[in-house]
């Protein structure tokens, strides 16, 4: 079965008209080399074909793509964590808004973390990219700062205090301080913490704002903190044995995965969540809405984000280029049953 | 402060190899011109600065920018339903691997549905699109098959016998069939059915398996099934009614979002879920994976939808184009401690 899949080109139109293509591309670019009902005629078989000049063709005179490349990161099964799935639609919707499309690539687990960003770069498929990953460590922004690739991080350059590129972030300590005072607020004074592994700046971070508020209040956090992954079980284990250990009277988690390990271990005891022990977790996650009782936690300001990223993006796309300050944003706190 | 944010160019290339712009234009495309060492000169400049012949003007002979426009729809904030970033992640990896991107573009709530698809298409961005919702009455498909744009969609053809474009989808009934079967089976008897409202192809289609399922076993559905909004409290609400007046052993779902309302009614009553009632949801979200316990839920194979949809996409771009006929993937039951 055959299939008409080419768009309308010139030709068409010029068919359509009745007219030679000659005529057409004086239609688009001298009409007034054309007579009045030549030019109506032309015109009517471009709007009833759709023909629209090639974009192909205004993107080899502008140099210009209009795409900006993102790596999708889905959420890992098993977790909470869902929060690329609103910041991508808030992206997608906001770059629109200034003439942009948002152009997704994969990296494979196994491959070179930056054959992808090689392949759109190098055949110049976009005009600039949006990294999402600034663990530290992380080898992509040097490497597109040195291909003289525009892009902007959401995320800090943990790594790199002289970073010349734009960024956007969101200030966990901020959202963790918010928590950790919304259950000093409410009478609690041994508020554990359970979060990741030291290497995770990000974790750090959000672990500094719990410390920094139980000192503001005079009170300790010796014995309160357990590091671990950030999954379901190692939070129910952690949760487990602080319980044991320290009996604190509330929990706040470096995400809604962990809170979740958290509320299992409250079932297993018998707890009741946000009566016997308060658990705040960390990403504002469909679980944590849909649950019950629901599950307080801290929401970034995604949509926010989008829009900082797209401001940022659209500085370096200009002429001359402009490199936008860092911008950190404040999360808020969705507050439901359990905390 | 100005950022080098071009990338290298063909007279970036002559300068740092120390030749002309026509001896690079030669190398790469009539390299027999040239001695070896100029060659080797020239091939070496272009590796350290990593110049690639314009994707632009490669597009515009091949009348092709490898681009798959697909309208982004993200998970509603208070649902369980998120199947999208899971197909969007399979999607991206299978289309990269095909040699394509994925262009996401977003429609706002108050514009015109159709209005995404025609700036694309009219620029020639993108060589074809996947369509992903095919309500009844969907205008997209007869819309896009109008402009003669080629198309795939996930999701059949409701409304359009005739159809043809190429299509890919899972099939819900046989996947609420496997789940009511699973609870037979178990010895359940009264089991319940919570769908959505009548005008959903897809929930109609998916209340085919439990009344098939059902009667396949000379068991009656009367007074066993409601119908409702896709949300956490119309699911609560359903169940109630239904305990009241129906007593269910069981409740099998059209969604997961429903099967947490029946969850929540069970809490509410003192039920446990897979011990007092059995509880099972469809997709397979997040939230059915990490909640305690466990919802049981049917797994849409959306890897496999995405592998599909990149063969159909492949087809409709060759020469001459090949529509190839639907496919309809078989659903799996997750199995864990709700039913």
């Amino acid at each position: 079965m055959r299939y008409p899949v080419a768009p309308p080109t010139l030709a068409d139109v010029a068919e359509r008209a009745g007219v030679s293509r000659q005529t057409v591309s004086n239609a688009i670019n001298n009409p007034d080399l054309l007579r009045a009902d030549t030019l109506a005629r032309v015109q009517e078989a471009i709007e009833e074909l759709g023909y629209s000049p090639n974009r192909a063709a205004r993107n080899l005179r502008t140099r210009s793509s209009h795409l900006i490349g993102l790596k999708f990161q889905p959420a890992q099964e098993g977790t909470a964590n869902a929060a690329m799935d609103r910041f991508v639609h808030s992206l997608v919707e906001t770059a629109g808004g200034a003439g942009y499309h948002i152009l997704l690539f994969a990296v494979g687990e196994d491959e070179d973390h930056l054959r992808g960003y090689d392949d759109l770069l190098r055949a110049t498929a976009v005009d600039a990219f949006i990294v999402t990953d600034t663990y530290l460590g992380n080898p992509q922004a040097a490497w597109l700062r040195q291909r003289r690739a525009p892009f902007v991080s959401f995320g800090r350059p943990w790594d790199d205090d002289a970073a010349d590129h734009p960024w956007v972030d969101v200030d966990g300590a901020a959202g963790v301080d918010l928590a950790t005072t919304h259950l000093l607020d409410r009478g609690h004074q041994r508020i554990a913490w359970i979060g990741w592994h030291k290497d995770s700046r990000i974790g750090e971070d959000r672990r500094s704002g719990w410390t920094r508020a139980m000192h503001g209040r005079n009170l300790s956090t010796t014995g309160l903190a357990s590091r671990t992954e950030d999954t379901v079980s190692s939070g129910h284990d952690a949760a487990a044995v602080l319980l044991d250990e320290a009996q604190p009277s509330a929990f706040v988690c470096a995400s809604d995965t962990l809170a979740m390990g958290v509320l299992h271990t409250l079932r297993d005891r018998g707890l009741t969540p946000g009566h016997d022990v308060s658990v705040i977790g960390f990403d504002d996650s469909q679980v944590a809405q849909v649950i019950n009782p629901g599950l307080t936690s801290v929401r970034q300001p995604l949509e926010e984000v989008a829009v900082e990223i797209v401001r940022a993006l659209e500085g370096l796309l200009s002429t001359p280029a402009v490199v936008s300050p860092g911008v950190l944003l404040t999360p808020t706190l969705a507050v439901r049953e359990t905390g």
